[in-house]
Parts: C-alpha cells; structure tokens; sequence
C-alpha cells in the first residue's frame, strides 16, 4: 500500500472526518469586477466551500486603487502598496491587477519569494513570463494557479493540464475574446459596420475605451500562448505566433460568409503539424478572423461567450463553451484554484516541471494548407475577372466557388471566391500582383477557413 | 508560510526536479474495448505520461475472462481472479468489469479495504453504491476515481467536483447515452423507425445484443445519478428518478419536432427547485426524451457523442461535448484519474466528504411545470377537435401551436400541438380522458420541452 506521510495522512483523515483544518488565509490584490466577485463568492458560500475546501476560506488583507470607492460588498484589512500583500501572514496572494509587467509582475515574484502560493487572471503576465514564473514557484514547491486567465468559467487550464493528456493534443482552436465575438455577432445580427457597433459595445461596458488589446487579437494572442503551452508541453511563446485582429473585418464579408455558409469569428489556433514520416515539424500558432461552417460549434459561440475545441488526438475532439468574462465567470474559476489549494492539491504550474517546458517550434509557415475567402472589389470593366483567376492561377490557387455580384452602374463590383487549400504564401503572392491592378479598387480582403 | 511536511515537501521537489519517483503500480480487471485502451495509451505514452505524473506509470498485473483472447497490445502478468488484484502489490486497482454487485464490487471493497486506490468506470456500481464506497475510500485516505463513469473523455466529474463550486449549480443536463444518441439521429437523418435502427446499431456494434440498459433510460440514469451527487452535494439516489427510454419514440414524431423547431434528445436532467422564499424545495431528477429547441448546444449533439450543460447560477451555463463512449475516449478518462493518483492528488471522492453527502430530497413532481409537445392519433370524423380541446382546457392546459394532418381517406389523422407551460399531472389527466374516446386510436404520445 502506498501510504502517504503521517501529517498529510492526518491531515487527509481530519478532512475527510469533517475536522476542520486551520483557515486558509488569502490575499487579494485588485478589486474590480474579478476581485469583487470573489470577495462576494467567498462570502456568499462560506460555508459550502469550506466543506469542499476541508478548511475556511478567509480573506486576511486586500489591496486596491481606491480605498474609499464605494462598493458593494465588505472588505477587511485594506492595505494601500499591494506588493506588502506578499509579505503579510497569506498563504495565498491572488493576482487580479493585470499587466506583464509592473506592480502585478512585482507582486507575483515577491509573493512566490516569500513562500506565498499565487492565483491569478493575468494571461499577459503568463505569456510573456509563464516558464520563469513556474520555475520560482516549483523551486519553493509552491502552487502558481491560473485557471480565470483564460475563457472565464470555462475549466481549459485544468482540462489541459489534467483530463485530456492520455493521448495528446493535436490542436486547440478557441474564441477567447468576448469582446470581439460580442462585436462581430452584433455586425452579423445588425449588419452594422465595425466602428459603429464597437463604439456602442464601448458606451455599454462591452468594450474598454482603448479597445486596442482586444480587437487588435493580443488578448487572444496571450491566452492562446497559455494554452499552447499546456498542450504541448512548449514554454509559452507569443515571438512565434502570427496576430491579425478584427479592425479589418466589414458587413460585407459577414454577409457574404453567411451567402457560403460560413461565419467570420476570431480564432486563435495553435495546432501540432507534422513530417511526412510523422514526427513533429513544429507548432504552428496564429489568431485571426476564420470563417467557420456555420453549423459547427464554434460557429455557434454567440455574443460574448467563449468556446474551445481541442483535438485530442484519438480520443476525438472535445468543446468547451460558457461566459469568458465577467464577475461570476471569472471569480468561479479563482475560486476553484483557491479551493485546490486549500485542499493541499500539486502539480507541476504548465502540468510537467517547468525545467523540462521546450522552447517553442514554429511549424514552417508553408507547410500549413487552408481554404480561403478572398474578396474583391474590381471596377465593372471587360477582363477584370480573367486578370484575377489568372493571378491565382499562376502561383497555384484553385478557385473552388464564386460569386460576382454588381452594384449600381457606374460603382464597383465585388468579386467574392473560395478557393481550394492553398499555401499562405501562395495566395498572398497572388493577392500582391492582383492588387496592383489599375481595374482593382482597394486592398483584396483574405480570410482563411478553420474547420471547426 | 504554507510550508509542507518535510516528506511531501521532498517528493514535490524531486518531482519539479524532474527526479522520477517510485513507479506507480497499476492492476486492470477487464479487458475489453477501455482496457486495452487504457494498456495501449499507457504503453504508447509512456515517457509523457511519466514526466506529467512524476513517476513511471507501470502495470502489475491484469485479469480478463479469456486470458488467450488474440490482443493488438501486450498483457504482463495474468491473474485468473479479478479479485485476487485487490491482494497484488499494485498501488491502484482499475476496475473494468462493470456491474453494480458481483465481482466488480467484490473487487472495489475489497481493493479499498487493503489500502489500493480505486479508479472505476463503473456507473452503476457508483450510483447504487457510491456514498457507501466514499466512506470506504475516505476511511483509509484513498482515492476512488471515475471519471470515465460518465460521458467518457469529456471531464464532466472533476469539472462538477472542482471548477463549477463557487456559485453552485442550479441544473445539470445531459445526453449522456451515445447509443440512443446515434439511435435518434439515424432516426431523423433517415426516417426510418426504431426497431429497424436499432437492429443497424446492433450489426454495427453501436448497440449492444440486449440493450434494454441503453434504451430504457437506465445507464443515463445511472450516470446522472452521480452527477446530480456532484452538483448538488446529496448520496447518489437512483430511487427518487423517473426513467423513461426511447422505444416509443416514432420517426412521426420526429417529423413533426422538425416542423415546430425541435429535436428530439434522450436526456438525464437533475435540477435544484426552489420553495417561493428561495429555499431549496428538493431535487428533480429524470431521465426522459425531451424536445429540444433546434439551435442550442444539446439539439447539436450528433450521433454516438455526449454533451452535457451545467448551469452554474450567477456564473452561467456552461457546455461540454465530445466522445462519450469507445476506447480512446474512455481509455483518457481512465488515464487522467490514474495520473492524478500518480501526483498524490487528494480530496473527498464526491467533492465533500463522503459523511456529508445528503439524501436527496425529491422535488414535489408538481413544483416542475413544463410546456409538452402531444400527439393525437384519431379518426377523421366531425367533433374530435373539439373533444380533445375540451379535455385539455378542463384540466387547465392551454395549448400554444397545432398542426392537423390527414392521411390518406379513411386512414387516421394526426393532431399534433405545443402546450403553454403545465404541470405533468395535469397533461397526464387529460390524456387519459382523452385516450377513453373512441375517436382516438392509438395511445397519445407526450414529450416535455426542455430549454437547452
């Protein structure tokens, strides 16, 4: 019998004999929406959570910008430098300021030096750090835990890292982004143009007053650089990932994708590609607006949710869909590393010791094969079509199905094509030459397809 | 500081050193189609698998029924009595036998009693015996793991025991059985009826030579029984559900679902009702084909897979699909359980300790109101309408939408409608009057609605 140490093993029986174990005591740095609602969880379900916990969850300091803003639920011991939070009596420090570097990355060190488990939110702190952060946290066998930091509510930190490891991941493709989703469902519900609807998602709280992390694709970009590692056993890498945002993206490409059956959501992909013998070529990681077959399930992540499918290999594909943001969302996940904590649950932060994380391949970006949207917008003149389906003929694209469409006399016409798998670089090259055409009104618009 | 007894201390560090620990040694009873899954992932993996486990993952010994049985993987040792792997060294006993008495629960008490941990896919055995094998478990520290118990790879069990705690949930509901999944699809793909589909199923293999288990209700019963444990913090009760299977659903009905909307899903719902004062007035549970809105997440689930929703309260609802059955998937669930042992995870079997776990209260059947989709099979003569009509309003039902379609001359016609919401008793009252006449032919058919 594999029988554990005597003080765990009393530790264990006490739990499980409903013996209370000493409280455990939590720092919280940050109370917005995220810390707010951990505070009010916390407090709503002490009771509840305590059993499931094995011990008292109990907050022993915060710390926030504004002390004296008015809130909605009680705070005990305010303390105004949040880096003090890791020297004070806490055994967990939870990280809810945001930002790679600064006060949050300060806080986060200092608490993990001082022998302090941490939880936090902070995807970008992750990407950009996730390996070194490990390392100081596995070093003290402290828990570094991180499950709000991507998609909310939605358990994908611990699904990685725990449930869906017996035969690998192929790949993982998510809508990570609330924001952008919210926007391009209100541009297809609505057919109203970008700026319009992400100015009224601004003036409703949708979207922040510099939306650029957002619909620039670099929220994405972090979480998928946070997933990618967990999947692949790689340190988080955002130099090797290519990022497009949505700004680009008009009414008219949502509607034509609906006329093909598609919609246009931002994905961000991370995928294991292979050689021809079956060895890895390396990983290919991009975020970018996809179109998706209208009835798979990404394409049915509606407004401001969130959705993740992950390929595992031969245990199928699996998806994962819920609120990525918010309050309850994500304070259900801090309070669910909280919990693990409290349990006295470990393992290593990326799900392998931080030691053996491998730098990041980047697969060759020819290698990857996709169908593409491309559209268009010609003047209404003999030859026009010939020129374009040349172009791509002659590096190599096949046009799979099209539709011309005129406007009144005298304005432009679109010209809207799906072709068959193609390279990037091949379709790129194509668009390049046919841009340069006099009978070519504006920048050719490209959207690769994702099956989903 | 948190800091851990010297030996666990100790054993993370070398973990994080990626210092191997003592292998983890694993005795499997049953080797059919997850058996060889879990042998063949485990073999294929290894070195991974070792490096997230911190340890070697090594099997001791197995049992099977026919020890010569051709296999496409190695076996080591052979033991001729399940039973006698509860005596082996092995760490961890993996029970693959199924059943919810004999030798399955022989081999689990018995495993549990000399200090093995416990990994099952056992449903039944858990919804029958589950609180009782928790005591067992939590008596001597040991894990008793089952995630492969329900929807297969998708990791409903510990994203209920773990990750949705901070809010509660007020519902779970689920396809939970790909047999009668793949029955309903084939059903309404090809319109054809359900004896003629499941004896396809049959050939193929997706139905099992008796599968009165599948199709009545009773494995999705078994496994909602322990969701409902999960999510609700009660001992698994399968007393207090009512069944129903598919066997009366016809390709008629089908049709007429997909005029007003719907399809229609064999689901396990157990769901928290609330007394006027927001107390909780027990729990509903039931295993019954419901009509399902066409454009939600369950009505999508296709086929042989699984997908669950977890209503989350303030957090939201969240959705789960993928592979519910079948030897990779299972084999993962498995796996992820026997890596968690590996890691020296701990916590209580049903997420609270086992001497907590409720009885479950039954929500009054009364307290649940439902809008129904029924169907008429009558003769075609002058006042059947009304009489029907008439039956209804008398028991307080109203009716939302109908469609009347006649046959041929002189065959019977079809009156089919969606009622406002009502409760059971109600609409079963009228249906009995209803079926008296002698305008009607056939016993009426009646299936809930079910927002999804």
């Amino acid at each position: 019998m594999a029988r554990l140490p005597t003080t765990i093993w009393q530790r264990q029986n006490d739990f499980f004999k409903m013996k209370m174990g000493a409280p455990l005591k939590i720092a919280i740095a940050g109370l917005g929406t995220v810390g707010g609602g951990v505070v009010k969880a916390l407090a709503a379900r002490q009771t509840m959570l305590a059993a499931q916990a094995g011990r008292a969850l109990q907050i022993s300091a915060v710390s926030a910008r504004d002390p004296n803003k008015q809130r909605d639920f009680a705070v005990g011991k305010f303390v105004a430098d949040p880096v003090a939070l890791a020297s004070s009596d806490a055994d967990v420090v939870v990280e809810l300021i945001g930002g790679e570097e600064g006060v949050a990355r300060q806080l986060v060190e200092t608490s993990l030096q001082n022998g302090k488990h941490v939880v936090t939110a902070n995807k970008a702190l992750l990407a950009k750090h996730g390996k070194r952060l490990a390392e100081m946290a596995e070093a003290k066998c402290l828990q570094l835990k991180f499950e709000a930091a991507v998609a909310g509510g939605i358990p994908i930190v611990t699904t990685l890292r725990e449930a869906l490891i017996a035969h690998g991941v192929d790949a993982v493709k998510g809508i990570l982004n609330g924001t952008c989703n919210y926007i391009l469902t209100e541009m297809e519900v609505t057919g109203r143009g970008f700026a319009d609807v992400l100015k009224e998602a601004q003036a409703k709280g949708y979207a922040e007053a510099d939306p650029t992390l957002d619909i620039g694709g670099g929220d994405t970009a972090h979480k998928l650089a946070i997933l990618a590692s967990l999947a692949f056993g790689t340190a988080p890498d955002l130099a090797n990932m290519k990022v497009e945002g949505i700004e680009h993206i008009t009414a008219t490409d949502i509607a034509f994708a609906s006329e093909f059956g598609f919609r246009i959501k931002l994905l961000g992909v991370a995928r294991q590609t292979y050689n021809k013998d079956g060895t890895s070529s390396g990983i290919d990681q991009r975020v970018h607006p996809a179109m998706v077959r209208a009835r798979t399930p990404l394409a049915n992540v509606d407004g401001a949710a969130n959705g993740v499918v992950v390929d595992a290999a031969a245990a199928g594909h699996f998806f994962f869909s819920g609120r990525g943001a918010g309050e309850a969302p994500t304070a259900s996940a801090v309070v669910s590393d909280i919990v693990e904590i409290a349990r006295g649950s470990f393992g290593p932060v990326f799900g392998r010791p931080a030691a053996s994380l491998k730098p990041l391949m980047p697969a060759n970006p020819g290698a990857t094969q996709s169908a593409y949207y491309l559209r268009f917008e010609v003047l209404d003149v003999p030859g026009v079509l010939a020129e374009i389906a040349g172009h791509l003929s002659k590096a190599g694209v096949s046009i799979e199905s099209m539709i011309q469409r005129g406007r009144a006399p005298s304005e432009s016409v679109f010209i809207v094509m799906i072709t068959h798998d193609a390279s990037q670089q091949a379709v790129e090259g194509a668009l390049k030459a046919i841009a340069a055409s006099d009978k070519v009104k504006a920048r050719p618009c490209m959207i690769p397809m994702e099956a989903a």
